[in-house]
């Protein structure tokens, strides 16, 4: 129990739903702070104080200093609570589960945020996260699922030959992707029944207790 | 000397400079083979059969393995060749220092690359990198416009308080963020004059050896 720590977040959205799976994963749990999305919680006044970019998740630690996304807190957590590795063991590895975190957020995550953002009428006006309000584009919308379907396709490639996208050990790069795969539900999109290894290596790690983070 | 890795590199494109530069601030230097993206040699098979994302920097490593990106890359070199250190000494610092690597690229890199992809006419049917076609979106050029404006800004009040944007070290978030306020010149885009902490941070970046990577 990191008690001396604040954990910022919203169950429904799936960024912070990366954080929450790391959590469970390296077994420790932080005080939470809910910040209500779709009430626009994150734009207001006293959320903005903790994070100027207005995303959550973020963490506060015990000196006050506010990470404010993923990549840090990951990295955090990963260096004071070394066990179990997350972010891989060689160099080799290392390098490896960067690689598949990185393309699972540009090619799968933010593909998916453009459907998301750029189609969905509650999301007019909010087309990108962040303080500052962009109008949609629906051809943004259009290209994002094409590109989705071309990261269903790369995932499966790469889980035909490993277990994980890491490589033989379960990784960050594996949360990355499984919250990928679950957000491109939200605009009906699903690997497709061809695409055996990606629906085997969700379908083992929906067992995680971490999927149900 | 890597005499036994092989750097896949263009030396006109931003994405590979971040390499570069990480390369010669950790004093290392690698057999280089240039790949003409002007000439579309990483759509080629060659090159495909190296990093099938078509896309540089890459680094070849003894056994054979291919990293792909700037996260693997830099995360491996950073484990070779631990000093100096530019992802971070202690916890807090390194989830810092990743915090505003991913600011730059996802704040800085993006927006610049969604207008230099969605404007220049050398460009169309190019607006994403990798092996498929996409047609450029105009809305998104002019939307990344405002984002680098955006990014200038944050910068600029984050270099206000501290000497390097991870904290008093040099570290790969200020390569990120050089190469991408550099990029943005492509687009004729610069931070102005008002923005002091920026153009002095910018300045001091430049007298670095890494700068004429």
């Amino acid at each position: 129990m990191m008690q001396d720590h604040v954990f910022y977040d919203c169950t429904t959205a799936p960024s912070p739903r990366r954080a929450r799976m790391f959590l469970v994963e390296k077994g420790l749990t932080v005080p939470t702070e809910q910040i209500d999305l779709r009430k626009g919680e994150q734009l207001g006044d006293a959320f903005r104080a903790i994070n100027p970019r207005c995303t959550v998740p973020a963490l506060k630690l015990p000196d006050g200093t506010v990470l404010g996304d993923n990549a840090s807190i990951a990295r955090y957590l990963e260096e004071i609570r070394p066990d179990p590795p997350l972010m891989g063991r060689t160099p080799v590895e290392k390098a490896i589960i960067a690689e598949w975190n990185a393309i699972a957020e540009s090619e799968g995550l933010l593909a998916i945020a453009e459907v998301v953002r750029n189609s969905l009428p509650g999301l007019k006006g909010r087309a990108l996260t962040g303080p500052r309000s962009y109008d949609q584009i629906p051809e943004l919308a259009e290209r994002g699922r094409t590109r989705i379907e071309q990261f269903f396709d790369t995932l499966d490639r790469r889980l035909a030959s490993t277990a994980y996208l890491g490589g033989e050990a379960f990784s960050v790069a594996d949360i990355t992707a499984f919250v990928a795969v679950d957000f491109a539900g939200w605009v009906k999109l699903a690997p497709n029944k061809n695409q055996r290894a990606l629906i085997a290596w969700r379908n083992a790690l929906a067992e995680r207790p971490s999927a149900r983070a």
